[in-house]
């Protein structure tokens, strides 16, 4: 692995894992929640909010950046790190996911994609060698691929082809990766790693044929696993994480993309997952709903109106430690900018500070038990009401 | 002056005061500014934001917090300073300003207002007596008179019928309020103060007559000037600031309502003001509009997309000492809400560290060649670009 990246385990417990991964900007611990700062902002949170709930990697999204502000704009700023003031890891995600939600809107040949912007509907390419330089340009410690995303419950002929173009597409990555590492030391960050991405959809020889040939086509810092939550149904993706764990390799951080509810962390975690991110706390924050330990509530609920707790009573945040479920609705229905703060702060916290658990009890050797009583918490009065 | 209310002057330089002014939640400087947090919240800033950046004194709004969530309720959860967590003083308005500003929506007759609710159309009254109740319930430090406002402009006719109005309303304010003070000891702040508000338009007979009678009717901990910065030209309010400063009692803190620009607070001082009140640098906040030592600007101005300076080179805010206009302006423009809290931040700071220097000057005998230059420097480039 190329310094100074680095990944080592301390300990595991069943497929369940607890690492160290390192970065040019600074080490972090798996499993972990990386919360999502998709136009360089984690919404409606500061970089010291994230801080102070101990989140360390963040994310951004190649995609949206490079249609505003730009990706070149980010690198005359100094790059993500500055732009944003975070000075912790950070990963971009390519604008696989997004280009192909854009549906009609697009053109996908062995080439790339062309679309139009949603913003202005200017047309656009995103190739794998563009995609690499806008990454570059962004300058995150850990890059993803650009590869071909399809919904999951796609039937195998697709996925395949999907996945087989994935692949190539890979290839193309890693090739003009490699030349820009060469060629552009100048970037904000000179040295990056580029994660590869798993697909396959919810077809288990398809899912073991892209680990495999992804597995042995280089030697990867890390590998995303991509295409799960995206439609199909819970037990097809925790299926999925088992075929993917046994072919991936064991010394390497599995990244787990756009993953997720607290459930599917636990889950994740106990198939052999490091890494996970997805927008659901902060988006959750912004429309009432918020976590516990006995599972999703909403704000709005006119229980809450005279309660003097706190959203979970056995959570820390800045949100819980200070603040009443009453005074939270209270500025939840009147629509003032802190109860959106406070949600998504508490909810981040939420996922954060489970998989700091959750590291803890495979340490301990107790993550079998620790995970089965903690989902059965979970679910226990998981109403979303 | 009622324990544990008191009021210090440390120095005065021309008419200009610097002074303490104690209150049941704690001592504060003045001169001060005082950000609004209408709904029990400064808008997008949280309790620790507004300590950070040295505010002492936050106001919040009766008529608002009486439609929703409900004054009782807030009593409920333990009064204002308890629901909103915030231990510092806390001055709540009657929404005298508020009631007569829903124009064709209202009745007023010597009872009282009765009026729609802009939230769900219900009937409601407002006498002096229930805003007082309103008020106690609410549990702040200093409570202000339930007053008959009109706009800046009125001929004085009419303006005189409100100031006389306003005056009897008082004493119906004052006697309610003492029989509160002595029948409702559970209140969330046992002792607070009611503070009458001088009316009189742009009249300087008025102004003088209201400020002279109310002067004359009690012993007040402080008072306020009402109905100025509501659509009158400046150097009408600045004239009725000096004929009202003649006539009120000096060792009593004065209170201008509603004000308002970094340049109004200057004047403000000059001419006898203690405390100020506005919306706007939040309001601002929320539209792009920011304060500088060299006037207002626009973050969306295209000039700051590639600027890596902070929004004022002067200030030392949260958002200053981290964050670029360019970064910001890209928050704004993407609607991330992350730029509505930067900017609203840091149009507080300003405020709040401009009257902390306004004091500074008074003390060192030099407020009026610091106000001078101030202004000068401030008007030099005040186009809000």
């Amino acid at each position: 692995m190329t310094a100074p990246f680095s990944f080592e385990l301390d300990a595991t417990d069943g497929l369940a894992r607890a690492g160290q991964f390192t970065t040019p900007h600074g080490v972090m611990n798996t499993p972990q929640f990386m919360p999502v700062g998709t136009l360089a902002s984690v919404k409606a949170l500061d970089p010291e909010d994230l801080h102070r709930l101990g989140a360390t990697m963040i994310l951004a999204n190649a995609y949206h950046l490079r249609l505003r502000p730009g990706d070149e704009m980010i690198r005359t700023m100094g790059g993500l790190h500055r732009f944003m003031h975070w000075d912790g890891p950070i990963l971009t995600d390519s604008g696989g996911f997004q280009v192909f939600s854009l549906e009609g809107l697009r053109t996908i040949n062995e080439q790339g994609v062309e679309f139009r912007s949603h913003l202005d509907g200017s047309l656009q390419q995103f190739t794998p060698e563009s995609v690499m330089r806008i990454e570059r340009n962004l300058g995150a410690d850990v890059i993803m691929q650009f590869d071909h995303v399809v919904p999951g419950q796609t039937e195998a002929g697709l996925a395949r082809v999907a996945m087989e173009r994935s692949i190539r597409w890979l290839e193309r990555c890693r090739v003009e990766f490699d030349r820009l590492m060469r060629e552009d030391p100048d970037a904000p960050t000179p040295v990056q790693a580029l994660f590869p991405i798993v697909q396959g959809g919810i077809h288990a020889d398809l899912r073991r044929e892209s680990a495999t040939a992804i597995r042995d086509a280089a030697d990867w810092v890390g590998l995303g696993i991509g295409g799960l939550s995206v439609g199909e149904a819970k037990p097809d993706m925790y299926a999925m994480l088992d075929v993917v764990n046994e072919a991936l390799p064991t010394d390497r951080p599995r990244y787990l993309m756009g993953v997720g509810f607290p459930e599917d962390l636990v889950e994740g975690v106990a198939r052999g997952v490091d890494l996970f991110d997805c927008v659901a706390p902060t988006r959750m924050g912004r429309t009432g709903a918020f976590f516990t330990t006995t599972g999703r509530r909403s704000i709005k609920n006119a229980a809450w109106r005279l309660d003097p707790g706190p959203l979970d009573d056995e959570c820390s945040c800045a949100a819980c430690s200070r603040f009443s479920k009453a005074y939270i609705r209270h500025l939840f229905v009147s629509e003032e900018i802190l109860g959106l703060r406070l949600l998504s702060l508490h909810n981040v916290h939420f996922l954060v500070a489970l998989m700091r658990d959750a590291r803890a009890a495979v340490q301990a050797g107790t993550f079998q038990g620790w995970s089965r009583d903690w989902l059965a918490r979970y679910h226990s009065r998981s109403t979303s009401s």
